[in-house]
């Protein structure tokens, strides 16, 4: 009786005395993925058994010789590439964009403040007329100062200096909001639902949050409800202060709109119907989102 | 006998009794700053004394008409103004510089182990690969990946999401180097000693930490050779710990080349020297620095 046994580098034919009488060695990873292929021709030839599991031991032995040494580790190099290269997804996407968004938006702030401090020597009205980082950078590039400010009257270069400094911060901000059109690009073919549901920036922290769709996908909606709360969670545990209503669903326009002591109620609606366009984009079902948004205004007017 | 009296409004003479019997008005600030002038001008015509202070109060009742309301408060705004302006000076022009060199540091840090991380999911052998930041970015600009990397093949929407975070730490790269430069051009008016002995940042980081050169000129040198290691001076005092033997001049090339046994001595003497360029700078004395560096550099050879 024959046996048939394969590995990573070939499918091989052995006697009852486990030595090799035949065999097809793969030139590629791709053959070895094929594998039934060649076992399939060698099986016209030879009609060997499957070797039975308790001879595994005995023929393994057969591939302790050196001479198979450098074919197991390119084959074994080019396998754990490959499962290297496909373990990086959308979810890794996704969630190195939201963290860099998120730095920006500190970074800008920091900037910013920075900014305001030094460009006050020169026109400290400004600063205290305009609240809005943003628009504040944009007024010190292209506005002139009030001639009655109580700023000091600095040289030409210094304020070149400041406005070089606003330029970048400026493109900071542009930077932010080419992130976040980038986001928007991958989840709406990744996950389309909880994109139109969420929003993005919502949805990408929901998928960090929750360490990639398919966890997320598989959390219970209390825990959905709850994601990026777990300090206020923790807390209320530990010291019996109240339980925290939402966790970064907060900022979604249905609980900000919603009356103060309709926003529990709204979160949870909210946090059922997000866990279920997860769902729905985990495992590539139809597009839902815009059903549940107009079910939960309805329910939510 | 007459009485003179000036102050914000004019100059006044003033009867026996405290009544106006003469005056001249300031039309400016400038005015006022010149009063000798007037009081010259009507002393002349009425040879009047100076009024004894006891009779102040009742002077300055003269004063509380609400006519001169609108006088008070302009001419006061504008004295105030005038002093909140000269109150800036290259003092604090070299403290923001030098706090956004420190915040730029930090934040180029922050971003580029950001980019690091993210470009990692496509390349990741160079980040191994190169450990100077700003190197590492440069080659995420420039250098297509090796095509034998373990790195996912991910499309080329995601990698130019990757290069604009690049390009945009690059740019806050060159934004460092030239607020150093500007830096450089106001203390070689401003503080040439100092800036010459102890190099562009370091001399900013002291006038910073000294609160502004006067204040860093009247500090005894054993002070200036601790600036910036108070944390680990009040440990010293508090748990009996080693006292520390330097603080920002630490970086300064003749303490990192000096050997280990003898980089104390070495901080003492460059911050006796140093305290000497502050004080050298403020009280605007000779140029002084290069003869100090080169006795310096001698002694510790």
């Amino acid at each position: 009786m024959n046996y048939i046994f394969t590995n990573i580098l070939g499918t091989f034919i052995l006697d009852e005395k486990l030595t090799i009488i035949d065999s097809l060695l793969f030139k590629s990873i791709e053959e070895y993925k094929n594998k039934e292929t060649s076992e399939a021709k060698l099986n016209k030839k030879h009609n060997a058994k499957l070797l039975p599991k308790e001879r595994l031991p005995q023929a393994l032995l057969l591939f302790k010789e050196v001479k198979y040494y450098p074919d197991f580790y390119h084959k074994n190099l080019e396998l754990t590439k490959e499962g290297l290269k496909q373990a990086v997804n959308e979810d890794n996407l996704v969630m190195q964009a939201i963290a860099n968004i998120n730095e920006l938006d500190k970074i800008s702030n920091t900037m910013t403040k920075r900014l305001r401090e030094w460009y006050s020597l020169y026109y400290p009205e400004l600063s205290e007329e305009i609240e809005n980082h943003e628009k504040y950078v944009q007024m010190v590039l292209e506005q002139d100062r009030d001639p009655k400010t109580f700023g000091a009257d600095l040289d030409t270069c210094d304020i070149e200096e400041m406005k070089l400094l606003a330029g970048r911060i400026t493109s900071l901000y542009a930077l932010r909001k080419q992130h976040e059109l980038y986001l928007q690009k991958i989840m709406e073919k990744y996950c389309p639902n909880l994109l139109e549901l969420a929003g993005a920036t919502i949805a990408a922290r929901l998928i960090e949050l929750g360490k990639g769709l398919k966890h997320l996908a598989l959390l219970p909606a209390s825990t959905v409800q709850l994601l990026g709360a777990e300090k206020a969670l923790f807390r209320h545990l530990k010291t019996g202060s109240r339980s925290p209503k939402y966790g970064v669903i907060i900022n979604h326009p249905l609980i900000q709109n919603a009356k103060r002591d309709k926003r529990g109620k709204a979160a949870r609606m909210l946090a059922d119907k997000l866990s279920l366009c997860a769902r729905l984009d985990y495992f590539k079902g139809e597009f839902k989102a815009l059903n549940y948004k107009e079910e939960l205004e309805a329910k939510l007017q």
